[in-house]
């Protein structure tokens, strides 16, 4: 079998793949910066593509059984430019990473560790209970609200019951889902579930439907002192609008960890948006690392490897977005 | 019924009780600080004494009937000195505070969201997937020890259970509790659990049998990358010998929000502890804050209500650790 690699997921993938499979596959792997006839010549060549963008610019495949997409989301594929006789399948196995970031997030707004550890190791004992500190919140008792209830969503439940927070889900398809939600909606219940939260998770996928999805009207829906938690894509929650609900106290605070622009190999400098997110205090903002673990990483090579192998002995594919079109 | 509040809850406490008992009580409130004539006076007065601390050097009370402490540590009261007649009694319900702590403890050291949110919002893209930015690792399949499984262990356990973590209990009596851990042991199994654990949150009270229990042998013993968190009293972990540790690398780092040396109204400026730990990067530190939640002091005066109600008529206190003495 064929492996073509492209991007920066080769390097790993090269390794882990290689190991695995030994000589009953050939790998080779490529970038978007290879001579036009190089990137030609692989994708004439390859059975599997394993790649997270692929558009009308790709070069015929002609031999493409298989584009295995090593990430989750699909905004960087044009399904249509996939040549038809190829299954397109992605992989999950973020969750519990996103979950664990999403609880930091949480955790660090209401109890603040991280944030009293550098006052403290200042030398200042503010908050202190025995000098009359402040009381702060706890999570237990208060409503974080999943906007997508798929495996993030479904994850980030789960931990949250056990810290007896209240639950509301929403979804495109509301039915019965494990583990059970507090509440339960359709994205027509937005309003009902904006106006009850203390965290807002975005953890939908980005789509025409999704795309700017949490504006103005959203934010100024929510309690003054709520918090935008956004581990899906940036442009879920409108760029402008979410600033300046943030800059005007129109919410509480956010927690981002997905953007409206991101750095490429030429250009490393750039901001994450054209906003000053990094001006305010009330926003903790990372660079699209909440899904980004050892663990998520080797159960991401090990079902693609899954893929493969079910491609060469004729099983069934799994994740599979869009069957082969004989 | 006469109650009498010494020390810094004393302004919380009155005004709590005045609401809930109205003219039903008389309250009055002493400190430390107070001339020796009137803390006699305060002493010969109350029927219950609302302290966290109680030596003999407090002068005589005859008429007391109950000796409230509003927290749950007994490490600064002298059982012996307390008179024979008054019964004396704790307070817990600060579990859910200490478990959220540790939680943005662990999460802080796996996840990292506050630190990396200071260096990207310095405008650094490090650690970025697309720029071949390392995975971190995953709370999901680590192993935590909780040294003493009472309220706080077991709020620690119920949560990391839902985080796919491991839990080894150590208590004094081990016995069937809920959540059942995945490992229950006595402290005679301390050399399996410290070989064994990712990070080990110190949950036990202070007594001469857990002063110095986890001294530089028992640091030794743990992974190079194991993580002590302390949310009970400083001295349970031998100072010097942890400082040690953590300078030396023996142990990954520590979380550490309990100390050996606290400010009074006549010296804010000390140091939680001869050594510098405060200069250590391995070092998340916080001063004794875990469990003061709005919700923990709600709960606790909650339960110190209902006690001087239970004494008014005639029923049982709760958490009584002490009976009176006929």
């Amino acid at each position: 079998m064929k492996v073509l690699l492209n991007g920066g997921v080769a390097g790993r993938g090269m390794k882990i793949l290689s190991e695995r499979f030994g000589d009953r596959v050939s790998l080779a792997q490529m970038s978007a910066g290879d001579e036009a006839a190089t990137i030609a010549g692989h994708l004439a060549w390859a059975e599997v593509m394993i790649s997270i963008n692929y558009d009308a610019a790709m070069p015929p495949a002609p031999n493409l059984k298989l584009l295995q997409i090593p990430a989750s989301g699909l905004d960087a594929i044009t399904l249509a430019a996939v040549p038809a006789q190829a299954a397109v399948c992605n992989v999950y196995e973020h969750e519990v990473a996103i979950a664990e970031y999403t609880f930091n997030g949480m955790l660090e707004w209401v109890v603040g560790l991280a944030r009293r550890n550098a006052a403290f190791k200042g030398g200042d004992w503010t908050g202190t209970p025995s000098l009359g500190g402040a009381t702060r919140g706890e999570l237990s008792g208060m409503t974080v609200g999943c906007l997508g209830y798929g495996n993030i969503g479904r994850a980030i439940a789960r931990r949250a019951l056990a810290f007896d927070m209240n639950v509301m889900a929403l979804t495109r398809n509301p039915r019965a889902l494990e583990p059970e939600p507090t509440f339960m909606g359709g994205y027509g219940d937005l309003g009902k579930v904006l106006a009850a939260v203390d965290f807002l998770v975005i953890c939908c996928p980005l789509t025409e439907g999704t795309r700017g999805i949490i504006g103005a009207g959203e934010l100024a829906a929510m309690k003054d002192s709520a918090v935008v938690i956004n581990v899906a894509r940036g442009p879920i929650a409108d760029e402008d609008a979410l600033f300046a609900a943030l800059s005007n106290g129109v919410i509480g605070g956010a927690v981002l960890d997905t953007w409206y622009q991101y750095p490429s190999a030429d250009d490393q400098e750039i901001r994450p948006s054209k906003q000053p997110f990094h001006e305010l205090d009330n926003v903790l903002m990372t660079p699209h690392i909440s899904g980004w673990s050892e663990g998520q990483q080797q159960r991401r090579w090990a079902r693609t490897g899954d893929n493969i192998e079910a491609l060469m002995a004729g099983g069934d594919l799994i994740n599979l977005i869009r069957p082969a079109q004989p």
